[in-house]
């Protein structure tokens, strides 16, 4: 079992001074300005296995507010790769904003943190009720987005020149390193701007939020793939289908989707390593699949399988992420050599979605709940305060500190309860060959 | 605001004896016997506000198991109403039964109570791995379903004669009402039958769930005939969309979906009691939208508006509700009545998708989520709990006593965020009538 | 054997006067001037059996046009219901007219013939390749539609005040009785108007059209709602599952995706009368059906069965279509009589999917299909063709007088393979009563 | 314009002999025993220009027929990639055959011709109503599939070792070639076995074919592909979506997603020669497009621009297709590098979704289309035909000989009206550059 990394977790939000002014917020139940909740995060799925009871400030409108709502212009910018459900905050903001703190303007970064930088020339959309009301039907983001930080100091000059109070940044890991950043820069020339994001990852690997918003509809769609593959893998005698989704560093995609479908027999998670040959080897397991069943079904997660890849690059992308060896290809190969060599006929077929799975609209339940995130980063932005996230935590809406989201990423526990009923469902217990059995209970040890 | 009702709340689970078999599970990470979580349920969407923190039975697979797995026989019975993913449940009891507890079988009763009543000469299915592995594609159930109690002791005569040891019940509140009747007639004859209920509510409305199975898969097709009502709305002059969806106490279908679709300009549902006429009524509403906005979207729970139907039936169907007055048929004609005292030309288009929504295959978050479902349920009638169900708690699984789930139904309150947003996003407020407005702000007041 | 009826078939389509002026369109191949087609309609699913070889003018651009197409003015109008693929065709005949053809303007005309007329008061709306490059993701028609006729002189009337040279109508069968008088109206004025009309049925139920745009999309959807109520039948106990679904009368709706879907045991529709009692009545096959298979599915379209409702309404809809009889109410009670009588215990579940059929955005089949009416309307239109529609018979696109399609409705021939294949897909060939069975074979007669 | 092929075709259709026993169908309505059909190709998108009428026999039941249908024995095999409703076309034949002709047995050949060759080991699977009740709802092929031809002697020992009076061969060109040996085979030997083809092909690519089974939904899956990149191409400064898709010797999918769609701006197919550079190229208008509307959606089918791959490999594959060169691979390097050049940012999305497009189950209306081709190959099988494929052809389902399906590809016409639209929906004229534009009109020559 993973010994726990005992660390000091500082769960408090900054705000950029007193909140003073009464809400304009007509129906609603405020909360309490200075709201917490505790959480018991133990078996949530977090990492963390001895973490202690936290307290959290609750997510909600608050009676008084920082800003005087009416004079302040906000500004929205998306950041990093497309996610189901993008439309859908920036929609939440722009409705809250308008309708409800009627805020003097919202503007619309354009093509991620590039917008903000005067070299790029993009222009700035003004975002109303109006060219919003319809863009939650649509995937993808209707400001563009784009990979990468830029230098923080302009950003805030930009802020500062467009007269913004309130820069509301949708993105993942990196983006919330920059939010960080971005934040300091403001903090040290005592603007009072606030930085409010909100977490944004198809891979659900942000830690202390118990699932991203667009990972269901990200599953949904992922799930259909590899439906096909096993169309596919019957089709044909000694069919193997494979499928790679996303997962960089965390493989909830695949495992949920796996559990989802019910008919995979191999997921290749990053958390997961396995070997190739020998007595517990994934192929010497496929083939025995083969054998017995005449067809295997495969998922993989782009970041599975990295330790097996001779001259795994130490390149970055422009987000700062290191760029991956490309396992299935990888995969492809070694298993063509594999048969042949045990002279057994085979067809692979191959199946990446990619884009298919993260440019989709989201699904019914994923609206709503990038409908409250949208607002609740709006009444935390009117409160005053700054330098944090909104999550969903054993469902509740909380504020998180940027500290607190980057501090890790969030993995598949492979000693946990989920990931044994991912492996019960494919029945591939005996690839796990590089660790001590995670999953052997205590009393067989 | 509602006063909180001061109620005791026990949440110990019986136990049909102490566990004292190693359990057969290989791979796993053991629960301790006796795990227990605590919650702080404020906030949590449930109607009790001042709910004292409470103690839960965690629910998972324990070390030490009561039933001699190899020799026990299961059942499975489904009751009441279709809803998405009964088959996911009922495949992933089956699964772990077999698979990994290794029980010697697990006997299929049709149509509900009704199996184990001789007089009905339904036939028994066994079920298999085999015969269970494609179940979940499709929707409803593969044992079939009936409505009503039927008498304890035949049931549990029934139990006996077929020599099960555990019986798995899918079913509502009413069903879990008849559980509890089985539950104690087993306990006066000091049988060692285990009962394990899944509570089943596609209306959302089984309290200490914080969502039950099936729910966002019927959320996203409700949506679906919405979003046509409003195809509709906007296709004729001054046309009125009107959709019934199902939610005979509770109304969260209505609401999630309004939430999700944003088209939405009332929504209707039984917690929320609305005047036709005077200052806030729905018809003068609806008369000054159609005015400014050529049309208009109208959601309503099949509960909703009781309280308008003269003669409200007090006839109660086969499970026992209360049979309800034709609320839509109602405001169609009161609708159609004002608009022509007034002079308004109209379009109604009334769209009751009414089975659709239930008996479609789950969404893939559903099909996880039933799947932990059904092995939860199975751990726990193999360690010997019984008078239980199993349910998803602010995202723990738990073990909840049958008293809990049947003491009240769970329902949307009106003073919470939740409800907050649903009216925000129709603009309604001003239908709120014949209760002083719970969501005006304490500062307004 | 339906007997022929011998008739006069005109198929030449009228003009405004000779086209002299070169087409705008620079690539293209054009059909000459004259171009027609010979086509045998002989088993076309056409009602009528000896129909001779026909002549049909061809659809496509012709090398000289009639109207100086830059100083042209177009009008649209939609009518009648709803159907899949309105807005593709509003959206090919605005990019059609403005790209190629370089039309001075394109006017939308509100809530169908209303619009035309002052006392409504609607406004007209401009329409742009702008405004419509995104409407075909939309389903229902943005210009939005109403029932039944109006004057025609008003109407022209309308036309020479807003200088509009061409009107494209879009509309079933009344509609097109409407543009008839409409043209005739023109005619008798000597004004240079051309009127296209492009037919639209959800029933599928326009003569001289193979299969009309939306039909398929449309039968999807109704697939899906049967699909549920087969899901409702096999979960109850004798469960029935009744489908309303489209058809006044002619039932191409139910017929085909009774074919789709393979599930269904009794299909009605208007064209096969049947009996409720005695050796070949419905209600005796479906107790037997019962009997033998525990379940059933009902499909009946909303115009069957007419002759068994007592009191049929004379009264007529703003469209002049005779108003139904309520048959699903009707067959509802009368099976619940009959199997009360016989003691049958059965549990019916009624589905009434209604508009969620015919609000629904086209499929890509439909679109495509949507996308060359409407180009093949303009090219007619710009030649100086009038008094016509487009239509794809036999897989060709054609030109057709008013006075063609709206001779008499399209039926489902009940002697024909297309029917039998239905029957025998239900395998309710018993329940054909009153006629002599028309399938039963010549050789066996 | 291309020159029409003066070809000679012969429609007739081969039989074993003169069919002399009454059909046991009960209820239909019999095609006289040598019914023809005329039809006039022309404009019918097929490439022969100045075809002549050509006269077909019609499909559909006969009188008499030449089988024994009771002492019959059957077999179905299915062969080359995956397609929507093969399971359908399976389930027809099985329905037809057993449930009307009460035919003795109907084997399934597993995994294409293979399964009559005694060294593969495949085992026989006897299909049945039972078994093959719902196999329409899952995609792929229940008998399994593989390619490339197996020796037309070994497959007529099995034959007639199994003692199989009709085959029925579901293929692509390459099984109809084969079914045309296998044919000749059984003509040599004097055997009694018929041989029905019923032409699969995804890419709709063969001739006498208006529409091939599944191409519908190929389409509509392709078409999602292709939104998301859009939404892609949208969700990035400069952004380029291309989407690969089938399509190896003919564009049909590229083309009719295209037209479904709306939103792509290049679509490349292999009957559309294209260059890179130059006045008229692909870069220099990709570039253009970015620049004026900063994004750009590319479609390309697997077979286009083969001319543009240096080293075109002469390697063919299982089934005696050439294998293609990486036309999406080149073209990304080839993006890249012109972009550098240019000094112009962008993003290039590339999705593939391969097999996606392929394995999943038929639409409503392609499931109709597969019942009736089963159906009328089981007609044309039991009236003694052989040497066949069952075709619908303008509207009409007519026997074809092997022969004339197998004389050529059916490709698109790029100077069709059909390709016409294609580009205009585009608006890529400016690309075609190595040919005299085909679609200048004449007038302008």
């Amino acid at each position: 079992m993973t010994k726990a990394k005992k660390i000091h977790i500082d769960t408090s939000i900054p705000t950029l001074g007193k909140p003073k002014i009464p809400s304009p917020l007509q129906y609603c139940r405020f909360i309490p300005q200075e709201a917490s909740i505790s959480m018991n995060l133990m078996d949530s799925g977090l990492e963390e296995e001895n973490l202690p009871v936290l307290s959290f400030e609750m997510a909600g409108p608050r009676p008084d507010i920082y800003f005087d709502s009416t004079k302040v212009k906000c500004a929205i910018v998306t950041c990093g790769g497309l996610c189901p459900g993008v439309n859908d905050v920036i929609r939440a903001i722009v409705m809250e904003t308008r309708y409800n703190y009627n805020v003097a303007a919202v503007l619309g970064i354009r093509y991620g943190l590039e917008g903000f930088i005067p070299k790029y020339k993009h222009d700035i959309m003004e975002l109303s009720p109006d060219n919003c009301a319809d863009i939650h039907q649509f995937g993808g983001t209707v400001l563009g987005s784009s990979r990468g930080p830029q230098p923080p100091d302009e950003i805030v000059d930009a802020l500062e020149r467009m007269n913004v109070s309130v820069l509301f940044i949708i993105g993942g890991d990196g983006t919330m390193r920059a939010a960080r950043k971005i934040r300091e820069e403001i903090e040290s020339r005592r603007s009072k701007i606030s930085v409010i994001g909100i977490p944004k990852t198809i891979d659900n690997d942000i830690s202390f939020v118990t699932r991203s918003f667009g990972f269901e509809s990200a599953v949904e769609k992922a799930s259909e793939a590899i439906s096909c593959a096993h169309t596919e893998a019957v089709g044909a005698f000694n069919g193997i289908g494979m499928v790679k989704v996303m997962g960089r560093e965390s493989g909830f995609i695949a495992a949920q989707a796996t559990l989802a479908l019910k008919d995979v027999n191999f997921v290749l998670i990053p958390e997961y390593p396995f070997e190739l040959l020998g007595k517990r080897g994934l192929l010497p397991a496929l083939e025995s699949r083969l054998i017995r069943r005449k067809h295997a079904v495969i998922v993989v997660a782009e970041g599975a399988g990295q330790h097996l890849l001779a001259a795994s690059s130490e390149k970055t992308d422009a987000s700062g992420n290191p760029v991956l060896g490309d396992i299935s290809t990888f995969l492809i190969d070694e298993i063509k050599n594999y048969m042949k060599e045990k002279g057994l006929a085979h067809t692979l077929k191959y199946i990446d979605p990619s884009y298919i799975i993260r440019s989709i609209p989201a699904n019914a339940n994923d609206r709503v709940y990038c409908g409250f995130l949208g607002q609740h980063a709006v009444h935390a932005a009117m409160a005053g305060k700054t330098g944090m996230v909104v999550s969903k935590l054993l469902g509740r809406y909380v504020h998180l500190p940027f500290e607190l989201v980057t501090m890790a990423r969030k993995k598949i526990d492979i000693s946990s309860d989920y990931w044994r009923a991912v492996l019960e469902s494919t029945g591939q217990h005996a690839i796990s060959p590089m660790v001590e059995d995670p999953l052997m209970c205590d009393a067989k040890k």
